[in-house]
């Protein structure tokens, strides 16, 4: 029976997004804001907890390479504490992250939301589990209180954790090959952008590529005046975007910008790509779920009047020329983030956290 | 590797969602608008038609049994025109839907999204494959033009069709058994629904349950002030939701009511349950897209000054008294619905011609 | 020059709304809610310290009727302990409000913003200064703290007070006289409105009227689908309406039931109309906000499929019938609330408060 | 009775909004995109006409000077068609505009609503009336379709016109004198821009000032992150605006940028300022509407991150740094629109056709 095997996928999915691994623990690599003095501090208590290992077990810890010489940290004397300190201290790298992140059994973030998006940045392929300690309040990306770290990793380590496998995108640039126009009289980028093996030779040539884990937006930047873009969904139009931009983000990014623009929040376990219009001209363009296994496009056409501009989870911000796009799908690579509670409950409690839903709560049954 | 299987279960579930298939068609069931003259004409065509056959074909044809009678029908008239007619032409009712849905090989429903919405509604377990044919417009539902009826037709049964399995929910009102509140004391409703077995004797008794297409929606009814009831996702509290109401879709309800509630467009292809608030009193409470695999709960609380009302589909209206809850889940028995265009590309279709946005289309590619 | 008339009535129009009164305090009247014990208790109070008097003043202080009897403001054994007392305290009832409103020097209501809309359904034509004191935290109308009442009052009493005058909405539901539609043979609502005196007899009677400070919500109520009506301004059509219903609040109406529908919070000096879709089944009815000088009306067309509902301040809920409309224009008699801060200030502190929007508050200037 | 005071100055208010006026015609100014080249070619007509005159009437014609050379134009054969053309053909340029706006009797624009808008950058003080010619469609802004110009403008002439005060804003910016932290030791910024006289020297200096008919826009501009910036209210915080930006537009310009933003649709007639925020991260603040007598600041922290950038009508982006802010409140000059029908009733028309409003219209009565 067909419902049946709808039903078992459907379980299967779930399982999938959130899978419980047991770690065979050896290099830990810590991720931080350097620029903030008290981080440091709290780094270099976490990197001598981690040192003194428990049970007998000797991790090498990776902390970023610009700790080296900061006086807050004090490898040297770190490294003068215990005589085996010196051989598991190691120092990573952007370089190191993005061509050997098999190097970390796991990842370790001090600070904010930002801090867990940045370790997302820096392995744009294959990602370690990633823990996500925060010293305020925690955010939709940060779980775990660092007053308990000792706890908290402790267990982790010896019971193995659960692991959300939080959907990314990549998005490629497009550009357009100068003189495609020649060949392609109309000018029309559905045409080229579709055409595949008709036209020789190609339109386009693929330019920067990035892996976000919020979301990418093309707006106007700079420009002063709204910019003008055709969306694309597969190789089907769905409509022009009069607007300031449009924002493309995953279900992990459903809380940040995309919210600001009018989106739904989306739980991390739906497999979607969510498009919402930033102050869209048009009242009929509303925002949109669309299934993760889509290509969306979004293209600047040649006869535009401004460029646009894409954005990569807020960092890196290029401009579109006439005739380039943008093509955003699901990346091969997700980020696995260490969940503070299992099935993805953790996702809820941000958002009622956030949201101020907890303002009445209801009383729970009894375990 | 992990990623790869999470990126198989993507492929299957794509897969899944818009499946080919080839009838073996023996007998075929018309559902219209009984009370519209100008359709009962339309459908004696379409009977004469199917009665014809192609090829030798005989298939058996059920119309509604009050068309028996119906001047407009002329059953009379058709069983003379051949006589092998007589024992081919059968009566559905609402009793047979319900308890013999295999009688039906597929079903053409001829109206409006609304006749649609009845077929989801007749057939509340298994569901016979469904051709939506429209005499005017086409909308979200409706996917055919009755004008093609007879080229459609032809080719669908030759040929087999391409069917999208919709999401439906089941709704079940659980009703709260009258000296529960003796039992478990505080008369909490999140202790009374998710105790379990830990409370002996049941707080709860299921009473009325149906199936949905659109949505369920629970708002203020008849009451003149905005209703105050609890959301659980699973065993967790969501939110407290003070306003008008709230309404529940699946993805296929996300261009009705859901959508004028201010939630998002949403695919069909994706396995979630839209909540919007209806009016919120609240700024914080915004639309929220779930995985279908959880299980949703709007419970009345014990002290709640006024009652709620449930309705499915807009259809049943039903009150919602204080300590009752309806529990929403994905049902077993999607809706299968014969597609114009593979891969879901109708949905796409019907976006772009209800929101405008075909306004300026960009041309395609050559294929 | 012209442009320094309209700088002029800007000022004017300006000083209108926030107006000084010096009262000469004779007779008060308290208003609060009487089924609440607690209330019960501190309206005794309050009554108490009115009748001691300051300065050798003798006020006649007004209660509820329903008071006379309840153990809890025990009349008795206030009247017992001074003399003068028995021949000063009063009891008011809601007619001698509706047809003596001049009885009353000012109004005290104690209880939230539900309390001073009941003021407001008391006078539906003039209405005497209103202080509004709240037990709790405050609301949008309510603009003191009961804690502080003897300081308040004193103060009020002799030095006068700041009174806005709060615009206030009068609605007429116009009844179509049966048979109107012989004379009138298209049946077009529209036709009917606004023929004047063409058609001869009149095609509407004016049926009940009510003044509101809030808002007129034209809804479904009770019927299970969208209700469909026609909105025009003045003798102009504006839209049709395909929603759950529509509402016309006034400026201190939104930041009620027309913010849960999407409205904009407007300042209470601005003369506008606020017209809010509630769900709109079309995007592209947006909030309107119109000049208080305009005449609106919303209709049942002859032809609907339902009827729809009034109802006022969320108090009276009336049906409309298909032929029928509510014109609503605003009242010559506003609700003049005493200010706890000139200028309306405090306005703009109670969307602070509750908008959370004090949570980073900035230092204000030395003053 | 104060109530009747209230009443009076509403119809003044109203009367002021549009007023009729007769003028004696001697020099119009026409105003057209001059890089359009059959906007030109119609100009070139509309001069021929006016040159002509009607009843023995010699206007002067002023045309831009970029005209004077334009091929399409051909000044020289106008003038040699008839004699006293010559001197009765002036060039208008932007300088004249400024200085000596009572020049022009009045103007005509030729093209779309951004031509009215250049209308009214280029007088920013005192506005001659303007009549808007549309070439296609009528905007919100364009009111006359120019294939009747001879007929509107024969007929304003003799009868004279209805004219809209449009209310327009002015918008100072306040440079942050450097130093001034260490006499004002805190850096706050409210303390700074409120402090008055108490503070010597002054910690602001006036720059850059402009009036729009539209909207005044703070946003990031080129900023890849939000801005944080601070609200004011006369001389009251309202709300620290974490956003994209903030829009403070008219009435008039409640159809455009204010609208993408989530503002309400404003008749003209209301004195207010709408102010809405552009993809706030906060779900808490609301479009706010607030009287033209306030005066409105946002202005960048001194501690802020990033500066901001302000805009007016779309046209100037100037910087705000860290320390200043922008200044906005009513101009004593309104733009006085020539309208289409009295009553401001075009504006209804405007938005019935632009929101598509108009696909039911009901029947209007007789008359």
């Amino acid at each position: 029976e067909l419902s049946d095997m709808v039903l078992g996928v459907r379980e299967l999915s779930k399982h999938l997004a959130s899978i419980q691994i047991k770690m065979k623990v050896r290099a830990i690599m810590i991720l931080t804001k350097t620029y903030d003095r008290a981080l440091i501090g709290y780094t270099r208590k976490l990197v001598e907890w981690l040192m003194e290992g428990e049970k007998g077990s000797k991790y090498t810890v990776y902390v970023e390479d610009t700790l080296k010489d900061a006086p807050e940290f004090d490898a040297e004397g770190l490294e003068q504490k215990c005589p085996g300190y010196k051989s598991r201290l190691h120092y990573w790298s952007a370089e190191l992250c993005a061509k050997r992140p098999h190097s970390f059994d796991f990842v370790i973030t001090l600070g904010g939301d930002g801090t867990v998006l940045y370790a997302s940045w820096l392995f744009q392929k294959v990602v370690p589990p990633v823990f996500s300690f925060s010293l305020g309040s925690l955010g939709f990306l940060t779980k775990f209180d660092f007053c308990a770290f000792e706890e908290v990793l402790s267990t982790a380590i010896q019971d193995g954790v659960t692991v959300g496998l939080r959907l990314r995108f990549e998005g490629v640039i497009m550009r357009r090959i100068k003189g495609s126009k020649d060949i392609n009289t109309n000018g029309d980028i559905a045409d080229e952008i579709f055409s595949g093996a008709a036209l020789r030779p190609p339109t386009h040539t693929p330019g920067e590529a990035f892996v976000v884990l919020n979301e990418i937006v093309v707006d106007r930047g700079p420009n002063p005046t709204m910019s003008s873009t055709e969306l694309y969904g597969d190789d089907m139009h769905l409509t022009t975007i009069q607007a300031d931009g449009v924002c493309i983000a995953t279900p992990t990014g459903s809380t940040a910008y995309s919210l600001a623009a009018g989106g739904s929040l989306c739980h991390p376990e739906i497999p979607a790509i969510l498009i919402s219009p930033i102050c869209a001209h048009t009242l009929t363009f509303r925002p949109l779920v669309l299934p993760d296994s889509m290509v969306v496009r979004v293209a600047v056409p040649c006869d535009a009047r401004t460029t646009a501009w894409v954005s990569f989870d807020g960092r890196q911000r290029i401009e579109l020329n006439q005739g380039d796009y943008v093509m955003i799908s699901a990346s091969r690579f997700p980020f696995p983030a260490v969940q503070s509670k299992p099935d993805n409950k953790d996702w809820i409690d941000s958002i009622r956290r956030t949201m101020n839903w907890g303002s009445r709560p209801r009383q729970q049954a009894f375990s």
